[in-house]
């Protein structure tokens, strides 16, 4: 790991490889400016390397853009007054340095692998006619005597019909697939026969059913080996953004129908995919496990939501049998079952079930707070011993939703922003160096930190008018920061920041953090009871936790606290198709989860509204940032 | 129930009041020349009414025709002696009055009522937001707490689309359905859930799926009432007589596919057919049992059946798996599911199985012999203790299958037949009184009983070429019997018996016998040993006991332990249907018989030679018509 120092102000940071100096710059917490994003095309970044070996093109005047030079050892690099407008920037914020970035989370529990399907390999004495015992009970015969004695033994009529030419083909020796049944451990479906021993073929897929995006894995069950991944949007993005509005066009006629055909179409595509890029065959998957929120596996089992969206807000089913794929109607073989992650609440959904199955919050004696800030916000509280969990509406503001220029964290979405302090100048990095398109979540995170801490914005999150800068100007629909300037964008217009997008913005964080306040009260507990933050969604790793206390967002507590998880959902959806025991565990989780509904709660609402300013109305709450 | 007396002989009889009098002559083995079978256009049978009220047409000369006359009182009726040939012909079988005709035979187990599939009345509370528990989990826990304590409930997820709208319809006050899994007693699922009390509802369905015909039964679940009977032929008829034919059909690209889809579509229409009829709800169909041979179970699941015609002849399976309405392929409500009469062997199957659980042969000391004379010719051996089977091969020749004017017993089928001993002319009657058409199984089993009797052919079954009878001729395919002259028939051609025909039922009655034989022997027995026989099919009760003996097709034991039975495999199936201790008993009945496959047994082709005379080779073994 090459380190690069910067001068003048000798700071050091341990950078990747594949960083570039201007991102190592803003890991350093020193402010260069650099307004396209890391396009090239701005040429305000112009540094110049003293020590050390880059790749990157040298200009005339032997600077370098720092957006577009990579280290190739060690450097020493020299940024000139141009470019480093104001060196007490980083002295504003020394913590940035390192403790910035959160840890990756390591799950507390591993699970051996132990499927829901498993194969085992039976041979058979060849009938004769002293011994005309029909295929199925000749199988069942030796099954009972090998491997499952006094085992009760059920058959899925799909297996019939291929069952005597297997048996034939395998010259007597097969490879038969038993599916656990219900969670009981001495009871089995067949659910195939395969000629010959195919026992270390068995792959099954995991699935992260998102509300916006789905990712699928496919995985080698004997190994656990993860083979192949691939994710998509979901394609009922077009009938709605949200769960409501997906809900809402569900009561249309035919509408359930319509999203049910999107969904399962698509998710029978990526399990396509994932078969045709391993070059594996389909025959050989077992099983499929889901992880959705609870309105999308509703959806994706045609399910009514009505009774979702309607207080008291019922689903249908908080545990889901296995579904054949019969049933499931995705046009795959007909052997291949599928299990659907339990929910708890109408608005907390399977994939959290699944996450605190993946992390293992269930098996950890650290008082834990799990946050899924996707379109929902939902929350939970807990440990091995009791677990309180919430959906706090926050809406999807930090996805980018309702958001001017809010956009998804894909190339050219503007993913970090330092603002001068002075100068009110812009530092932005955008995803893959692209010219900006919008601002994605840890983009808009950073960007409404550093409004606030520069002043740019009050508490309120109002703009303040007097300030010596063009970049805070009234807009169409009212004051507003310009971020990237129309000619340095891809959209042909100035990529701005609203006093609306961050009214919702306090909104979304506001919600939030009076969850983790409910819930905390609800156990007679305070936020520096918290042992443990463990942030999941696919953002966690790119979040400033210091910008994101400093909103108000995440609560101010010890900074090494704070994990980020990634996809948990994906995550407890994998280790469910490897472990009959994570499903066992997803099941009691789902049923020890005590629901506290926000929607209906006094004390939230109060708390709700106290959390409307910039971090929070009670500042004794963010003691480092009333400190700043 | 009138009596007529017969003048001049002075025989009376006992009959029932649409019995003709031409009927009531032959049931008192009184002659009268009739070769229009009752159609009454061969005036041959003119008889005088000298006392009792009688319905029919007097004819100029003050006679009627038996054939179309029936009496309204008891009646004194005097045959002229151009009509009664030779009064004689009934003192050389005295025995044919009364006991010649079996008795019905009673079932020796009457099930409770107690079906595989049940419905509760559950009442829920109404979720709040301080119970918002799921709607499944809501009616699972009310389940449990009521209903099925430490009972293992899992659900079909086929419940779960319609489950918000019944519990909301039915105010929190549904009927569930409850399958009990497979033969355990505290493990149910779900099948489905209706608004409000709809537990008097439970309907079923029980079907005999044959070879050649179907019938199928709607019940009433809670009493066990009858309430609808539909029949019709099997449509694989069109692509195969007998289970071999259509084997071999199955064999043909597209050919299994095309006789599933023709009985599924059959059975489809018969159960849609029964609902129609009886005004009944078709959602209130929980469950069909359907009982057939190995070979039609097969076919009607789709299962490979090449390797029950080779050798070893083994079937996929023998104890099938509830299909549910999707795997049935029935196109028949989601809900509905079937279970399968278990089989044997590959020639012994599910109908026979039904048919003993139907009787209850295994819950009765009494040795007993079933034989169910059908296109194959099982018979099974044995009492509550033990039980032995087995397929003889017989053919369909005692359907009417390979004769040459042989029919299905249906209108204008000739059904009894009696020769004048001296005269040799025959005394006929058909199903409905309508010109004859053909011989049905009853018909032919009278026809050459009566001609080995009269001594028209002789043991081997060779007419006798020196008669003085012009009904006795050669033929274009050798000598034959002509049984009814063209004139009086509807098919504009003599109906002839041939040496042909007499040569395939002496194979097919020396089956049957060596097939008892066989049977008995390998338990140490012999025919004596038989406390009482037992006669499955539609003909039992259309059969002329002595006659059926007097060509070996039936043992010559006491006449007393013969038994009619009827459809013994819809009454199986019925039986099911209605009680959960009878499927666990046709479990136990399937697995309990001892199979002995005759096509590979040296004993029984030394038994099948010896058969091959009338009625036997070895006279010793037919006492009674030895000596006679």
């Amino acid at each position: 790991m090459p380190k690069i120092q910067f001068l003048p102000s000798g700071f050091t940071v341990d950078v990747n490889s594949d960083d570039s100096i201007l991102r190592a710059a803003m890991k350093a917490g020193i402010h260069i400016n650099a307004s396209c994003g890391g396009a090239g095309v701005c040429n305000k970044c112009r540094v110049f390397v003293e020590q050390g070996r880059f790749e990157g093109e040298e200009l005339p005047d032997g600077g370098v853009k720092a957006c577009n030079a990579f280290p190739l050892s060690d450097l020493v690099v020299r940024i000139p007054v141009e470019s480093e407008m104001d060196r007490r920037a980083l002295e504003r914020a020394p913590t940035k340095k390192g403790s910035t970035w959160m840890r990756q989370a390591r799950p507390f529990v591993e699970y051996a692998i132990d499927p829901p399907i498993r194969k085992v390999l039976v041979e058979l004495p060849e009938p004769s006619l002293s011994d005309q015992v029909s295929d199925l009970e000749r199988l069942m015969r030796e099954l009972r005597a090998e491997h499952l004695k006094d085992t009760d033994i059920a058959v899925s009529p799909c297996i019939l019909r291929f069952l005597p030419h297997m048996l034939r083909e395998g010259n007597w020796r097969v490879s038969v697939s038993l599916k656990r049944r219900g969670t009981s451990f001495d009871a089995f479906t067949i659910s195939k026969v395969d000629a010959g021993d195919t026992t270390s073929n068995q792959l099954c897929v995991a699935i992260d059913l998102g509300t916006t995006t789905i990712s699928a894995e496919l995985l080698e069950t004997r190994s656990g080996k993860e083979i192949e991944r691939v994710s998509d949007y979901n394609p009922q993005v077009s009938f709605g953004e949200d769960v409501i509005s997906r809900m809402e066009f569900a009561r249309k006629p035919e509408g359930l129908k319509t999203l049910k055909e999107k969904i399962t179409q698509k998710l029978s595509d990526l399990v396509v995919e994932l078969f045709s890029r391993s070059g594996r065959d389909i025959e050989d998957l077992s099983h499929i496990t889901i992880a959705g929120n609870t309105v999308m596996t509703h959806l994706l089992l045609g399910l009514e939501t009505k009774y979702l969206r309607e207080k008291p807000y019922i689903p249908v089913a908080s545990h889901f049998p296995w579904y054949s794929a019969n049933e499931m109607d995705m046009g795959l073989p007909g052997h291949i079952n599928t299990y659907l992650s339990p929910c708890v609440a109408s608005y907390v959904g399977g994939d959290i079930v699944s996450g605190v199955v993946g992390i293992g919050i269930h098996k950890t004696e650290r008082l834990t707070l799990f946050i899924d800030i996707g379109t929902n916000g939902e929350i939970v509280l807990g440990n091995q011993d009791w677990m309180a969990c919430a959906a706090c509406s926050a809406g999807p503001a930090f996805e980018g939703g309702g958001i001017k220029h809010g956009m998804r964290a894909t190339t050219g979405a503007v993913e970090v922003v330092h603002i001068h302090p002075k100068s009110f100048e812009p530092m932005i990095l955008t995803i893959g160096g692209k010219r900006a398109k919008g601002i994605c979540g840890s983009g808009i995170i950073s960007l409404l930190a550093g409004l606030f801490e520069t002043g740019v914005i009050d508490r309120q999150g109002k703009f303040r008018r007097d300030l010596d800068t063009w970049r805070v100007r009234q807009g169409r629909e009212g004051w507003e920061y310009v971020v990237v300037e129309k000619d340095a964008t891809q959209i042909d217009t100035d990529i701005v920041f609203t006093e609306a997008d961050i009214e919702n913005l306090i909104r979304a964080k506001g919600a939030m953090f009076a969850g983790y306040q409910t819930l905390l009260e609800s156990v007679g507990m305070t936020v520096q009871d918290i042992e443990q933050v463990i942030l999941a969604g696919n953002f966690g790793s790119y979040i400033d936790l210091e910008q994101a206390i400093t909103i108000g967002l995440l609560p101010d507590i010890e900074r090494d606290r704070f994990f980020f998880a990634g996809n948990t959902s994906l995550l407890g959806a994998k280790a469910m198709a490897l472990s009959s025991k994570a499903i066992e565990d997803a099941r009691k989780v789902a049923d020890m989860m005590t629901h506290f509904d926000l929607s209906d709660n006094a004390r939230f609402m109060d708390h709700y509204v106290s959390s409307l300013f910039l971090p929070h109305t009670d500042l004794a709450l963010f003691p480092s940032v009333k400190s700043r």
